[in-house]
């Protein structure tokens, strides 16, 4: 009989119920490969279970309550009394990581990650094991579920947002109240904790920069097909001059490029660095049983002798304006030297036209163009500037454009 | 000043030679994550060099000589000598890895081999430490960069495969012998140590049934656009009535497939099971700075507390004979009753024919069909039967399809 390691779990919704069914069915196997047998000594959830008790029961904390307190101070509690900790905590950790990984390093425990960021897909376990000196130049991807669901939708039948939205609140790939994936803050978080392990910067959720995707329009769609563009919400933090940029948001890609094919509720990341050339890691990005198995990966390595997050031991600037090429919208009144003047403002700007659509007649007339890459608060400026031009029908609408092709 | 962590070098190839360089620019970095220095202090070439001074004078062993002897010897000295030992030799570990694996355990070090399989691509992290609980139902893919580049070239510019693979040897990405990447014994080295990680079940590369992409014609390549299909050097590992199958060969995937996507050469592997769905690993599959980086990954964990590879729990019967979908490539004299009688020798061995595409005139006529998934040795009879007719020109050509279809 080998012993029983001991696992307290913290919050039982849908990834802590999932756990709890997927443990007793998968403790065999891990037994034959720790010598341990995984048992779930305690669970503590709001109507149910006392901190201190299922804490003293346990070897290790599984916290799947999410939101940061009291997550937060019992992650502290627990790592202070020795035990490892396995979170899918996002939030938390992209608030509070700095102090939650030194108390880890203080207190000789463990403090595991990998729900935390992009379901089962293994991110976090690559970046820190296999990666762990790889100079990474840039990591960007997808990692938001609920909003590539919507934007796939939008593209495959032409639906409105709202449309796309209610189907997939429908399906169960948004929740009821979405607000956090759609805005894009969700992610953001998730860009946080990647951006602290690949470049090995402290990366606090407020320093990371984000749009979402509520304003996007089946009309956008529609443009964008024809400029041979697909739409994603796009996660990047990348060296920028020495320093460091992290941030969301919308962007068309050709539909050459590797992530224009990752559709439906599934996360792509793609990690390049100049000796691996790049990697793409993806997945279901979330889901109950597939935050569980992420959650599990995690504990049995905690069972397994490890090492906790190091310090960081760089500490790049985080940079806030970066160059992207833009895709512009313009609801115009058809009258000549309309295209002059809004050519005008991007020219004085130093952005340069890629290519220019024009739909429509008379006061329904639009002017799409696509702009080559250019600092994002001088294009911004012209932007402005064309939106006071008398012959505007409403505000521009701008979303970036990746503008890499492969072949 | 730190401790020195001492790295032996077995073999200065493509590989050795990039880890030599890429060690001291990451050692730094390494430093900081592990507290130890990483230096190279000794050296085995086949010109220069004492293999029992380079033992004595090492905490870890890198092999990247290749080929089983004297390769298996240097590992099983050094792993009983009480060092960890990184290799990036797939023959060797597809041939005799029960007999390193268990070395390794009596002698408590670690044998690590992530360079082995599919260059850069994390797989046997992966497989080993985020998914070692999770009851892996199929793994498939493309391990082989050399025929995935010759594959994609047939497909791009309509050439020979003669032509395609003189490309791939000018540009480095075939060597001067192509012999195991293009027969498929390359391919089905790694998915014999792909599928001992992924079932925890002994598989010898003799197990493994192979056939690679030397008889692929450009004329194949145009009738499966006709057909919607593209194809690539498949490997499969896949859990078959009770038993696993383990096998490579060229197969046509539809263009929605996530792997029909993967060009040039590149490698991506999918694992499959149902608490996770599917992860898709993809990233360059060879060449020395990206294997380098892989071996690199293994040394910095070889320098963290470990585990060892479990002793196989499972023993699952190794399959032979499985379903598969067929292309089916006649050349026939064009006579009347010639669709009947093969579709009549088809349907007796349980053959539905799914699609037909008829070429040509004359005694110049082709006969293109994909039939639904049967055994593949029923399959194969009615092929022989099929051959026998007096109206086929040559002998009938089968190639796989993997008939998924992704939305």
């Amino acid at each position: 009989m080998s012993d029983v390691f001991r696992i307290g779990l913290l919050g039982r919704g849908t990834v802590g119920g999932a756990f709890a069914e997927l443990l007793p069915a998968r403790a065999a196997q891990i037994e034959a490969i720790t010598g341990m047998r995984p048992v779930i000594t305690g669970v503590l959830r709001r109507s149910e279970g006392d901190f201190e008790q299922v804490l003293e029961d346990s070897d290790l904390i599984v916290e799947v309550i999410g939101g940061i307190e009291p997550a937060r101070d019992y992650v502290l509690r627990a790592m202070q009394a020795g035990k490892h900790v396995v979170t899918a905590n996002k939030q938390l950790l992209s608030q509070h990581g700095e102090e939650l990984w030194a108390c880890a390093r203080e207190h000789g425990v463990q403090l595991r990650f990998e729900a935390a960021v992009a379901g089962v897909v293994p991110v976090i376990r690559v970046l820190g094991e296999s990666l762990a000196a790889a100079d990474v130049e840039r990591v960007h991807g997808i990692v938001n579920g609920t909003t590539n669901y919507i934007l796939s939708e939008m593209a495959r039948t032409g639906c409105s947002y709202e449309d796309a939205l209610a189907d997939a609140q429908r399906l169960g790939y948004a929740e009821a109240d979405p607000t956090e994936d759609v805005n894009g803050k969700d992610a953001a978080a998730k860009m946080a904790i990647i951006a602290r392990l690949a470049f090995d910067t402290p990366v606090h959720l407020d320093q990371v920069t984000y749009e979402g995707i509520e304003h996007i329009t089946a009309d956008d769609m529609e443009y964008a097909r024809d400029l041979g563009l697909g739409l994603k919400l796009l996660g990047t933090a990348e060296r920028v001059d020495g320093g460091l940029s992290v941030r969301v948001h919308p962007a068309f890609l050709y539909g050459s490029h590797p992530l224009a094919s990752v559709g439906g509720p599934f996360n792509a990341v793609t990690i390049e660095s100049e000796s691996i050339t790049e990697i793409t890691l993806s997945g279901p990005g979330a889901g109950g049983p597939q935050t569980a198995s992420a959650v599990l990966g995690d504990v049995i390595s905690a069972m397994i002798p490890p090492a906790s997050t190091p310090e960081a031991t760089q500490a790049l600037e985080i940079v806030q304006d970066v160059e992207s090429a833009f895709y512009l919208h313009m609801e115009v009144a058809d009258r000549p030297g309309v295209l002059a003047q809004v050519a005008q403002i991007l020219g004085l700007q130093g952005a340069s036209v890629k290519s220019v659509v024009q739909k429509g007649l008379g006061e329904k007339a639009r002017l799409v163009m696509v702009v080559h890459p250019l600092l994002e608060s001088k294009f911004y400026a012209a932007v402005d500037l064309i939106a006071g031009l008398d012959f505007m029908r409403s505000r521009p609408r701008a979303i970036r454009v990746i503008e890499e092709e492969f072949t």
